[in-house]
């Protein structure tokens, strides 16, 4: 029997988000100018899962068609809900990380990818999870399980971040 | 800036389900016979995530409402696409393994969770895919990464999963 959806319950948009890293540099993607979230702000690569693929390829397409790059050690670090419409609708952002083969990338529709020392992307004008989610990322050791967390938003409008507990 | 959802994009129900072991022994959950999905068969322990919870929290919220039970070592196994609607629906299903600290459970008006040897699993009245998923899980290492996947069925409705290429 096939899987049946039940009404009325919580649907979320299923989203990928990439950390390329190449030595000490982590690819950033300046988004579009034109882009209806995010212009010109500098966030990880990714986009939408599509219904006939399975979510790390999802993550490997989007990967290839924003920077043109193939990556090894494509790893799920993280799934963050976000309840972004009170009614009842929100995004599931799978977050991943990734090592570069090479540095040859190319722009698409979507932004611009660029190499940007990990240092330095404290002086970039970046998505405002940034710079909670790259630190976290970057030291996690090769086999810790992925973070579950979740995104909301205090009276102010200021992202407030909430893990699940530790795995007992 | 808050998160926007981008209309007319593939949306899904996101659920969780775990297989609880103790010893040699599963928990599986024998649906309710007044359940709209899957009455009378068995299957693991799981249900909806909401918007206000992490999805590992909402795994373990479902084995306290369903089992009663507090589990350790609640680790995310599979992420599994299921496009249900051609129209644009889909599940999301987090699978996940966890351990029993004991063996007392209690029923709810989901179900009756039941003990049940491994090896006694494929005499039961289960749901289509749990052949197909609980070896594979009860074969995973402690550190492995979950894996990914996507369910369709082909033309005689029959259940086919294909799953993400390892990583490279």
């Amino acid at each position: 029997m096939k899987q049946k959806i039940v009404p009325d319950r919580y649907q979320v948009v299923p989203r990928t988000l990439c950390f390329i890293t190449h030595g000490d540099d982590v690819l950033l993607l300046r988004g579009a100018p034109d882009k209806k979230i995010w212009p010109d702000q500098y966030n990880g690569v990714g986009g939408h899962v599509r219904p006939g693929e399975d979510v790390r390829t999802a993550a490997r397409r989007e990967i290839r068609e924003e920077t043109g790059l193939t990556v090894r050690d494509l790893r799920l670090r993280g799934v963050i809900n976000i309840p972004v419409d009170p009614e009842g609708t929100g995004i599931l952002l799978f977050v991943f990380t990734a090592a570069a083969e090479g540095r040859d990338v190319r722009p698409s529709e979507e932004g611009t990818p660029e190499w940007v020392p990990v240092d330095a992307v404290e002086g970039l004008d970046v998505v405002e999870d940034l710079p909670i989610l790259l630190p976290r990322l970057l030291s996690m050791g090769p086999d810790e399980p992925p973070f579950f967390a979740l995104y909301t938003y205090d009276e102010d409008g200021n992202l407030v971040v909430t893990y699940a507990p530790p795995t007992a």
